[in-house]
């Protein structure tokens, strides 16, 4: 029998899905199972999505620009310049999710054994797509008693070596929810110039900032030709399976580059684009909607969770993840515990077992990410239950 | 400014898709072009499809599976019994189209360095994808006078090195058009089971074979670790927008890598995979209407294409494609020619040139790829203006 591949062999397993069997045989033997585990918000899509979908005229499903559409990377430019992100449709290539695109990204900027520096906890399949693009992710540690806030500017100092060639920041992060400040943003703008570095900015959760202070691009920090933004409609029309992302950037080099890659694939989903595209305008109230909700959400679920003896969450200020540590020694043991063993009435609750999200290994083994994508009541119940699993765990 | 990366440069430009700046700059200026580089059917989806897109009644456009929803992997097992591919849904792994079914199998089963045989002329995206791969394709060479058959067993026997990893074959072949025989097939596994190689066939157009000699899969030939089956819907069910395609395989260690690979990017596309589920069973009137007409059109386009001075093109038996040669030196120059230069009555035509789907330099360069994907008055009239466009160019 051929071998696997090594960098295969080499791929960690995703955090948020790798416990997913577990969680379909409890389902299996008719266990409910609240998810605090994924970002699949529970929120509906814009109705103007949906009808668009409803009402496709066409006759046959065919290819798209290997760019994506020109009238939907049209449209976007209006919608960034909103953030003050000055882009021309020419900057923004149309990717098959915001996974795509991070993943074109680093193949196109990046070469193999490279290093990307990228501030820990982060979202795990920024290890697993460098892995498959066979980018060596450093982690700068932020910490839970900071707020996971940006780590000093003197770490990141400290972690660059002649293989670094880039910085990828998640803002608003997932997985903690902070959101990094204009202040912070200038701090990495110095390193990003110092060493000339592409700077990755993951901003799909830009729409889910709780504070009164503007959300700063790290396109507006004037670093045309280091900065690649990384984007999505996922998250902001709750649209994950549409699959459609973006890249957006002014580096003309980047973007032939891009390019090839685009046409390497063909084109990005086709119906993806035509729901993307009808979300973009006239959604103010939906998104305020929407904003409004995952605050409240937010409010009600950071402080039920910190009620819970010996958990402590701090407030995440944009997106809608926590980082949260609990009493337990062995949070992956705790999450899978829960889907295989603790029942509170037939049901349970699944959460992403921390440590996947870092880099350096033992590190956030006390640690969970969690989702705050469902309604207040599940929300409510999935907390009931986790502290009753808790109690359970810990007496057992 | 950061350099981009080693890989993105030595990545080729699609032979198919590189010269459609020039396309669009000729429409713009208001010159019609027919466009046989690319297999890009006018035919239409099945009615079906459309309808289950006009008709979803889902509020929130969710994430799906990331292999896929189990529905559609089973109705898959349905559709491949018919052709002896006996397999079950979980030997089935949905992908972003054939393009990341191609890209994750290499990935999955090869590392950078690792060689993968490939008949030449290929498919040009083995050879974009194996770059982003870090796999080296190494071509075995077919020819126009053999009708492009399978290249003596010797051939690839030559071409194995210790770094050889698997053989890739299309099936029926795109850019050829050729069919690979049972005897052919029965050749090649010999030497997939002497050094022990993976065999990844991509039989995307098995639908479309105008022979009476039933069509043999490469799953048929009992070699369940070496065989990855490679597959996609876009052009059975003339859906390429949709993004849907798949990875068949029986080889449970593949399995789990390619699973890794599938949650790295969360999920294959929602929409598209309602289409394509709704486009599997009850369409054996679609599909016989759409095989007589794309057999109509060979017949048409291959005896009208040898009629034309100086142009041999040999007769394909499958797929919907040719490669021809014409009397010209360099085909790219005659190709861009055609869309810069050239009008025949405000009208002009767009081909694929030959050189870019060969790996060794040099090959092919009097050679095009055509796809007769258009209806029969169409092109007619592209073959008359390739008639034109030839004497023209000759005597200019």
């Amino acid at each position: 029998m051929p071998e696997v591949s090594v960098r295969g062999q080499q791929m960690p397993l995703s955090p948020i899905r790798k416990l997913t069997p577990l969680a379909n045989e409890a389902k299996r033997q008719g266990v409910k199972v609240y998810h605090l585990n994924i970002g699949q918000p529970d929120v509906e899509s814009p109705a103007k999505a949906i009808e668009a979908i409803r009402s496709i005229d066409r006759k046959t499903l065919e290819y798209s620009p290997s760019d994506g559409f020109p009238s939907l990377r049209q449209k976007l430019t209006g919608y960034y310049s909103k953030f003050g992100i000055d882009v021309k449709a020419d900057d923004i290539l149309v990717t098959a999710g915001g996974s795509e695109a991070i993943l074109m990204a680093f193949m196109a900027c990046l070469n193999p054994g490279d290093e990307l520096l990228v501030t820990e906890p982060c979202y795990a399949n920024y290890i697993t797509l460098a892995v498959e693009a066979g980018v060596n992710v450093v982690s700068v540690s932020s910490k839970i008693e900071d707020n996971f806030a940006l780590p000093p500017i003197e770490a990141f100092e400290e972690a660059i070596t002649p293989l670094t060639r880039g910085i990828l920041l998640c803002n608003p992060s997932n997985p903690t929810g902070y959101v990094y400040s204009p202040k912070e943003l200038l701090q990495l703008k110095k390193i990003v110039e110092k060493y000339d570095l592409f700077l990755f900015s993951d901003e799909v959760y830009r729409e889910f900032v709780y504070t009164d202070e503007p959300f700063l691009s790290a396109m507006a920090l004037g670093l045309e030709n280091n900065v690649v933004l990384l984007d999505s409609v996922s998250k902001r029309y709750s649209e994950c399976g549409i699959r459609v992302g973006m890249i957006v950037t002014k580096n003309q080099a980047v973007k032939d580059i891009l390019m090839k890659y685009c046409q390497a694939r063909l084109s990005p989903p086709l119906l993806g684009q035509i729901a993307a595209e009808a979300s973009i305008e006239g959604v103010e109230d939906y998104l305020a909607a929407v904003h409004d909700e995952y605050k409240a959400r937010r409010d009600f679920f950071i402080k039920r969770l910190n009620s819970i003896p010996g958990v402590h969450s701090p407030m995440p200020h944009g997106a809608f993840y926590t980082v949260a540590s609990l009493p337990v020694e062995d949070s992956e043991d705790f999450c899978r515990w829960c889907l295989t063993t603790f029942r509170d009435k037939g049901e349970t609750v699944m959460m992403a077992p921390a440590s996947g999200f870092y880099r350096h290994p033992g590190m956030g083994r006390n640690q969970v990410r969690l989702a705050y994508v469902l309604k207040i009541e599940d929300l409510a119940r999935a907390l009931d239950i986790l502290e009753a699993a808790l109690k359970a765990y810990i007496s057992r």
